[in-house]
């Protein structure tokens, strides 16, 4: 078993995040909701060494089910994370991430005249026209943005 | 050894952070300026079971050693967590957190007139009255703030 394998204990049941860019877990937290009122046992890596990226991060959540469109969101930060499905201690499923076809209240447009960013109640919403490099388009404005610009809107 | 030392792998050299409040260990990082740009590993673990605290957080900051005052601010939000020093996977000294006399730039002032709270650039600054409930007040306004507000108001 490799080194990083052992830093964080196994868990029994729910999902791990696995091969997150290196510094991105917190912002996967909170791409998922998970905040300080979770009652469950979540544990989280950052910057462990990785054969495939160098380093990563890693998040392990017990007792959580999320579905794919939740953790799909992940593609737009760490576009290599892979997910795994742990019941009983073994993972019965597996698969990378993919960026959902549109985007919802997850990221701020950047354009500062967008109705998004009025005091009106709509939340900004985003269509993916490329998933590899990610790029998305403002259903309201139409602004494009290229992933680096996303990472750096994150709500 | 009891389950939740086992869930986090030992560090060799650095911080460990341990007892602190369910679902805060969140809130410790920002309080220690660790951010996505941070080079060593971390470990943070979040609501595992405790024998004290019926719930805790714990932190691993490998590679970083923090200063007692800069520790020390963890007590705003959990008073009775525990530091331990590591070297050589050995803990050298281990000490319970304590609030600093002085709290400047981590608490935004309750108060909306305050000063802090203008654009002037005036970083937010108290002293503390009381260790134990915490108590600060605001050195430009005077405002008491109590620990559920300090809570509310962490930068």
């Amino acid at each position: 078993m490799i080194m990083e394998e052992l830093r964080v204990k196994r868990i029994k049941e729910g999902t791990v995040i696995d091969h997150i860019k290196p510094g991105k877990a917190l912002k996967v937290l909170r791409i998922l909701g998970i905040t300080e009122d979770h009652e469950h046992i979540v544990s989280i890596v950052m910057n462990v060494p990785s054969k495939k990226l160098g380093k990563k991060d890693i998040v392990k959540l017990e007792n959580v089910f999320l579905d794919k469109d939740t953790v799909n969101k992940i593609a737009l930060i760490s576009p290599r994370a892979t997910i795994n499905i742990v019941k009983e201690y073994k993972v019965i499923e597996k698969y990378v991430v993919e960026p959902p076809e549109e985007i919802v209240g997850i990221v701020r447009c950047q354009n500062p005249r967008c109705i998004t960013n009025s005091n009106e109640p709509v939340k900004p919403k985003f269509k993916v026209i490329s998933k590899d490099p990610i790029t998305i388009r403002c259903h309201y404005c139409s602004r494009i943005m290229s992933e680096e610009e996303i990472e750096k809107n994150i709500i």
